[in-house]
């Protein structure tokens, strides 16, 4: 079954290996030391790839990445806090999003989707108003597969002595991120990215201090990340039922991942990945949307071809039909479409893939591209 | 692996089949109308359970139960409303506690953790109180297994014009509930309780009308139900990452679900499971903590043996060694253990359970029952 199934270009869900499935066939019991002991290996392991276990907890939170980033800011920021949210994208403009339901005040800053936020714009936006307590950007905005910089951004944010909130979903554990280099107080991702896990579960890196005096600051129950972690320290449990294999499938993708050389391997892979797609797009006349120096090694946005044949729906389905499955555009101005160079995929699923593209573009008769 | 994982005797996660833990050895993408169909079919079969489909939507969430239960009273109870919460457990405390961290407005009922509330009690608290709006009940509280009259209680809430919300978390699927006769706004249930299928998601029966006028109630981004049905009626997708293989595994074990019979069948086992294992613990001078007459056929709380030599962790430790997962008490005043009667087991199973119970209560020399 699995074999014939398509390969996901997409940034998540995404393609998992078979041994990651395999850790789904066993049912735990979410109050037995077993399980615990999985959870716990995972949030150790997770730690380590940021060289945090000395400065951050690792909070796991039950759902999907929006709900981990809604209780980063909803535990994290105090209900008097302002935040300064940085965007050039979509999940850039949910965070912003996710302060107005919360009733968090925030301003924000946007840039267009091709042009990164600098560490420039934050010193001035932050010298200009000293009522901001934080800052929220995303790392890789995945609408676009543009990288944001981080370390240069996160050094004004400490100089300011404000707090940094970072949205790494579709980074993390692929593109480095040192918290003994890199100050925050939150660094958010989930189990079904670049980790190669299955979806179902994200995690907060918060910060040791700032979680500690973050009781009674969140506007829910479910997603307050400081009991959440009260009462793990407390128990080796989660709060409410954990999504079990979820837990074990992720535990397994990170054995793997370490087994693969961790993150430097894993890094060097989807570079590698991305390198045979730009390559062989390019060689085909797709232009990617992003200039090289912005593109992180996640996931590229491609011009749609200009030509009248072209439907993205009739190519995405011919697509899929030869066994990959890519990812809608997410801009609204210009006509593109995404490919995901994340999961379990190497140079050679890219190039097939190429291969599919180059195959359907002729199909559809698509000659102006 | 899996044949020789422990039977998990507990409320959930419990233990599933290998049918349905085999669907989750293929990765789905979240955007391709393969997986919207998964989604469809799914909900489609959760409405015929309670009979729904001409009355109430059915919207499935990330996150485990508790996150649909606060998605139900963040959306559906406005702001100003005010919610009588009726409670004999530690589930109802967790509904007055949603509240009050919402900042709802509300009063609870509380009765003993031994005794059903009434609709007569309900009566009389609604007339008591014109300014409450909804009423909140659990179904069968878990954390005894005590069953408390839902049909009786509907009745008495729509005869004062009020609406009512239903934790039917551990009770939804296994006893019945017909929407055409119970009116509520929100039942809430999830994955991995008696449909046996994995832990991961939730799902909310919201009223019709009710879900249609709660636009802009939710204190939450990622937990607003309207939102969250109103994306999924346009697109057939959900609003944020699915947790994909969850969602997989409910659909196959739905579909095994209406193979065995439906709700009628699935009763019918587990009330077999549950008096097999009463009738066996008994025989052993182990009593159950509730009378029969409202009991429900989902777990069943023992308590524990008066012997010194009893200990909790040893006896479950011993009974886990033979195969078995029981579950903590959860009473605060009388020294408890639980067992649950759900999941993908038969009378076969509870009949060993109690063998492996006799076996380690003589090993621990538990004379003193
Ligand atoms: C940068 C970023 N933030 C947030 C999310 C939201 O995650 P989810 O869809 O799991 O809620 C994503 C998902 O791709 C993402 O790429
Ligand atoms: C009646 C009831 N309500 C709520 C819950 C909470 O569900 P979860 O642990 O999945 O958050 C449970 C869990 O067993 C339950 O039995």
């Amino acid at each position: 079954m699995s074999t014939r199934a398509p390969l996901l270009l997409t940034p998540g869900p995404l393609t998992t290996s078979a041994r990651t499935r395999q850790a789904m066939m066993m049912d735990w019991g979410s109050w037995d030391t077993g399980f615990n002991q999985l959870t716990a290996s995972v949030c150790e392991q997770l730690l380590t790839i940021i060289n945090g276990a000395a400065s951050h907890h690792c909070v796991p939170l039950q759902g999907s990445g929006t709900f981990a980033v809604e209780a980063a800011i909803g535990t994290l920021v105090p209900r008097n806090g302002k935040v300064l949210v940085l965007i050039n994208g979509a999940y850039g403009q949910r965070l912003a999003k996710i302060c107005a339901v919360l009733g968090r005040s925030y301003s924000t800053f946007q840039t267009a989707e091709d042009q990164p936020t600098t560490a420039d714009d934050v010193n001035r936006l932050l010298r200009d108003d000293p009522s901001f307590t934080h800052v929220a950007l995303i790392h890789c905005e995945t609408s676009t597969g543009i990288l944001n910089p981080l370390p240069d951004i996160a050094q004004v944010v400490a100089r300011h002595g404000k707090r940094l909130i970072i949205d790494a979903m579709s980074s993390f554990g692929a593109l480095p991120i040192d918290a003994s280099q890199v100050p925050f107080d939150a660094l958010i991702a989930a189990s079904g990215k670049c980790l190669e896990g299955v979806p179902g579960m994200g995690f907060v890196f918060a910060h040791k201090a700032a979680l500690a005096q973050a009781e009674g600051n969140c506007h829910s129950l479910a997603m307050d990340l400081h009991d959440q972690h009260a009462y793990m320290a407390k128990t080796g449990q989660w709060r409410f039922t954990p999504p079990t294999h979820v837990v074990a499938a992720l535990h397994e993708a990170l054995l793997q991942y370490n087994e693969e050389g961790g993150l430097s391997a894993r890094h060097a892979r989807y570079a590698d990945n991305c390198q045979a797609l730009l390559d062989g797009m390019a060689a085909l006349g797709l232009r990617s949307f992003l200039p090289a120096a912005i593109q992180a090694p996640i996931i590229v946005t491609f011009h749609a071809p200009r030509d009248a044949r072209y439907r993205f729906k009739d190519f995405y389905e011919r697509v899929k039909a030869k066994g990959f499955i890519l990812y809608p555009g997410k801009l609204t101005q210009v006509e593109t479409f995404r490919v995901g160079c994340i999961g379990c995929v190497d140079r050679s699923g890219m190039q097939a893939a190429v291969d599919a593209v180059a195959q359907v573009l002729r199909e559809m008769e698509v000659l102006d591209i």
